[in-house]
């Protein structure tokens, strides 16, 4: 039996080049330093733009990735699609290359979809994949998803797949929601990720509330657009601050505000530094 | 210049075969039956599950339905994903083919986007596909987006796409929200479609209001479930009950139902037939 993942996963921004198209070596520079930093890695979820990402644009980054040398065994791999087929063919992906579990979203374009809908796309994926490796964290993200994990789903899920359903990251951002999850399924060897801001960039000198609220700001267009652009200070390199449509970067305006927040806080991202000059 | 496409288009539901693969054989016989009623084509709509399909299923399924003799100049494509990239290379693709229009969702992951950001989204679109045949019909569906068309958006990628900028469809169920687009834009030869489920089966011979009271009820999992179901019925044909996950087909007792319903209404859907058994 593997060891289960634990402790802080580093939600992980995608770097693009200014044609748009994903930055691979920034990208895995970028895991590199944090991993040095001693979290662990959630690639291709919300905060990654992972959705804006064709599927073959993320199964070649995550090849990428891994022939680079980027432990697998340290990384949760985002493989939820609206369709099964891309759902199947990230996850076996991930799991063949032996990521530590896989971050999936419910199929989130239809709303309202019954509970036994959800359940049989999951059970689908989970037979698809047919690989004793697999473990499922269930992405339960309704501000940005709508579509959400619920308790019942999580128990029948549980009831057929004990092995493959392996927890749950909970971004609801409602602790009573988390905590109805843990009293019910901990116990089942159910691990629940609190997908926290606090936690989105490791190594934090500070209170991460502090931090959250200055990326989370309504001064700016959105929180990954920030934390790009965060990265881009901190390592002197412009390139960071691109986003894909129909996200957008910081004005210069806003950048300059984020630079003042941050350094007022004491905020320090040690050890980032530039990758290579385009 | 080319004649723009007009009148009723059916919403083309999806078949599937029992392992879920798409079925082109009766997709390409529904397509050419609803032909046959004088409608044209919304293929890879919200009712096709199009969302529910990889992006290399749906490129493959319009390229089997034109090399299979169906008009292109007869259909609306949908081609809207959540990732520029696959939006792009579905649209050359169907722009390529000679379709009428193409359909394109919002990108629908993340919610709350700016006006900035989907302009970006649509602009990046526009100039990519880079084909003066190129005409986009941007699809307002917010019950199942929830990310929608402005008008202010509108009018900045009219502006500044006069010729791909061909129209939107209005699925919002509001009048008012149609009446909006169409006070603002229609001069500018902005065509609105309105989705009204009314329109989803070619040659009624009901009111329309009566047929989409029964289809839409709460009695059925959904109304692309009991859409095809009724296709089911009408062709003697049960492979055409195969919704992919998360919809679910309707139960036995929900098809007696529906049949039921569909009787005392007198609904009829001529010459559709069974195309082959499995």
């Amino acid at each position: 039996m593997t060891v289960r993942i634990r402790g802080v996963l580093a939600p992980v921004v995608t770097p693009f080049k200014t044609d748009l198209s994903p930055d691979s070596q920034r990208f895995i520079a970028h895991c590199k330093w944090l991993l040095s930093q001693n979290c662990g890695l959630a690639v291709f979820g919300t905060n990654s733009e992972a959705n804006s990402l064709s599927m073959e644009e993320r199964a070649m980054l995550l090849d990428e990735l891994v022939a680079a040398g980027v432990d697998p065994s340290r990384m949760m791999s985002g493989t939820g699609c609206c369709s099964i087929v891309e759902t199947v063919r990230l996850t076996a992906q991930a799991v063949g290359h032996g990521c530590a579990g896989v971050l999936m979203l419910p199929p989130f374009y239809y709303k309202d979809v019954s509970e036994e809908g959800l359940y049989r796309y999951f059970s689908e994926v989970v037979q698809r994949v047919g690989d004793a490796r697999l473990k499922i964290y269930l992405y339960h993200i309704p501000p940005v998803a709508i579509v959400g994990i619920t308790p019942k789903l999580v128990e029948r899920l549980l009831a057929a797949y004990p092995n493959a359903i392996a927890g749950m990251k909970d971004s609801s951002g409602d602790w009573n929601n988390t905590k109805t999850f843990l009293d019910a399924f901990a116990k089942s060897g159910f691990d629940v990720f609190v997908g926290s801001e606090s936690f989105l960039l490791a190594n934090m000198r500070n209170d991460g509330v502090v931090v959250r609220e200055v990326f989370s700001s309504r001064k700016f267009p959105s929180m990954i657009a920030a934390l790009k652009q965060a990265i881009a200070i901190y390592a002197d390199d412009p390139a960071w601050r691109t986003v894909r449509p129909p996200l957008v970067e910081l004005t210069p305006e806003q950048a300059k505000t984020l630079t003042a927040e941050l350094k007022a806080i004491g905020f320090t991202m040690p050890g980032v530094r530039r990758v290579s000059k385009e």
